[in-house]
């Protein structure tokens, strides 16, 4: 057995996002590793909770568009997030969800692009984005086509006919992290507009969209953000092209002047134009205040703390003969996101039998544990715990007791 | 003056809907005439946004999605709406706006008419609907055009080049109720297929969808179905048209097994297949419980009232001399939806000192005083209050002095 160079208690001590729990309403005795499936609920989005409805809803009613400013909450949230993925005020816009939002972004990039047919991504995105470029082809005609390539070397893999590259900064099941900076410059010598998805990315660590030259991007604020289940989703569109950039979902809030009521559509001149149908105020709402949690905290230190983590945890599975039992798929802690991947033919089941002693943590198909680190409200304490649980699991064999329940965990 | 039949407390004392108002958190001293932009908040709405929020998201977390049906909420809320819009199970689902869910149908219905290339619909439609189709057909090319008709005769205006003809049963401004049955008849007699918007219908009065023979519907919960602002749409596919339908927002909760997270697309065979990305769970968990209100009310018992309350407005309005001032643009009752409009060219400041004396009603441009019935939770003692309100607002002209306050209420 390899002894600790830190105890679990010791590092706690040290942690300077240590109190930041205390701003989660989170449940006793749980410990909680798939805040990349769902945040958990942050007290300020409990209050603004009971907030919207009760008073600006009940109370306030239609007047509240503007006493409170829901009419502003798209823009008001989309800078906020703007703040915490590298991009300033103007660019990014909360609204409808990340499959809706590829849906506009895809087709205002292929117009960009008149004479490129192709829209290039990886195999092993995530089901949904391919789905949705699916569907926008079958829309188009023959004319257009998908082009699947590999993760790695995305740079020689890349060609003149290529309209714009939809990448997933971080993939879904292993956690490999792409290089936003160096694919985007590659991209762009060869005049591809770039969209990156940022679902496993945002509040995670620091995104750096206007440094990195993105094109596009969007992301779901359901995950690190933890705006609460099925929260809005946001949409960044680069300055620069917000000018010629037109989105074919165009509904009544994208318009110039929505209150004019005018015959025929005007697309709105800034990254507003995403937006389509009315709102949904009440859970938009709630992110807003989900957001807060970040006030005086820094993506660096949210980052330094999740390698720290990772690395507790894969210091206390080795120690304790974990990963003995599973092979470790994720890649090196350089290219990875925030969380790790362990591979078993019992994942399922393993999975099952740590919620069942109070570990959450996601099972995807077909043979992954998929672990996720949240830094603002785990602890080294609960890491510990969670291996020491995950060991006693492996050792006793108790996941072949563990209950069959079929889940469905949204990603 | 004309001396009243029915004493306002002599109608509420038999109005078999009286006690409803108590399901309702309504504030004091407001009498609300904009059920029909936004409806007030159902104390069961307010119950279970807590729910949702504290024990399902804040507790239970991720287990949610199974523990509390969250992954099934889309079809459970869209049976209890088509509940309240004759459509039997399995044909209407609640997810995203009407803008989106016009686009998902208009692209599915021309698919379904491959050799039509025409939209027709309504100038004076509400604009989103409008501008939906302008934004498909821009981004579909110039094969595709819409078609503007007349709401007057629209029989006599249906040609078999047309595909799809998109009507809003109600206007949003006249509130002109159009006959759902003998359109819908007369566009199959030309193999037309229909999409109706029921947003100022459901909720409001007895909407029959398969007994029409209906083709496709959209509507939005947050008028008359009293769901919170901005709270999830809802969309209707009649059974027959189910297998062949197939619509391009093609997210991966319209897949047929969206978590066994499959390399291509495959739509699910039934209403399903519209939804597209993660459903916002607590938007639409209020609007679940929102609907309970409608327990044990007949949509027959609702527009029965309305009509009365109407009648009680005019009547009252004429006996206090308030017609004098207005012209009453809405049509006879038995073409009109739960609504009324007063046309005067300072309309809006009007609405603005009736506000302010407590009476919230609606202002739509360019001079239309615009009145909701809401009977679930409107009294005829609020009719007459409002009434002789208006009445002081006009004959001391206290409009003259309303305070200047930028209006963007969300229709």
């Amino acid at each position: 057995m390899i002894n600790k160079v830190f105890s679990a208690e010791q590092l706690d001590n040290k942690d300077p996002l240590a109190l930041k729990v205390e701003a989660f309403s989170l449940p006793d005795d749980t410990i909680y590793l798939d805040g990349n499936s769902l945040g958990p609920l942050p007290k300020s989005a409990e209050a603004r909770a009971s907030e919207v409805v009760k008073q600006q809803w009940g109370q306030d009613l239609i007047t509240s568009w503007n006493k409170h400013q829901w009419i502003s909450l798209p823009q008001l949230v989309g800078d906020k997030i703007g703040n915490l993925v590298g991009a300033k005020n103007g660019q990014v816009i909360c609204c409808d969800s990340i499959s809706i939002n590829l849906f506009k972004v895809l087709s205002a990039a292929l117009k960009m692009r008149p004479g490129r047919k192709v829209i290039a991504t990886t195999r092993g995105n995530f089901p949904t984005d391919i789905y949705m470029v699916q569907g926008l082809l079958e829309l188009l005609g023959d004319e257009y086509s998908v082009r699947y390539i590999d993760e790695s070397n995305i740079g020689a893999q890349l060609s003149d006919d290529i309209a714009v590259l939809m990448l997933t900064q971080v993939n879904f099941r292993t956690g490999l992290k792409l290089d936003m900076q160096s694919i985007t410059a590659l991209a762009h010598d060869k005049n591809i507009l770039t969209l990156w998805d940022l679902a496993h990315s945002a509040g995670a660590f620091p995104v750096c969209l206007d440094d990195c030259d993105v094109d596009f991007a969007v992301g779901c604020t359901y995950k690190y953000l933890n705006g609460g289940p099925g929260a809005p989703a946001f949409i960044y569109v680069a300055e620069r092209h917000q000018a010629q950039y037109k989105q074919p979902l165009s509904g009544w809030m994208g318009h110039s002047a929505p209150f004019s009521f005018s015959p025929d559509y005007a697309p709105d001149s800034t990254v507003k134009q995403n937006l389509c149908g009315t709102p949904g105020v009440i859970g938009m709402s709630i992110l807003d205040a989900a957001l807060d949690v970040f006030d005086g905290v820094s993506l660096k230190a949210i980052d330094e703390k999740s390698k720290k983590l990772q690395a507790f945890f894969i210091a206390e599975a080795k120690r304790a003969g974990v990963l003995d039992y599973f092979s470790l798929v994720s890649p090196p802690i350089d290219v990875r996101g925030s969380q790790l991947a362990l591979a078993h033919d019992e994942a399922y089941a393993i999975c099952q039998a740590w919620i069942a002693e109070g570990v959450i943590a996601d099972f995807r198909a077909p043979n992954i544990l998929r672990i996720g680190f949240a830094p603002l409200y785990l602890s080294f304490t609960n890491v510990e715990k969670a291996v020491q649980t995950l060991s006693d699991i492996m050792v006793e064999k108790r996941y072949e007791n563990a209950t069959f329940q079929q889940r469905q965990s949204v990603t």
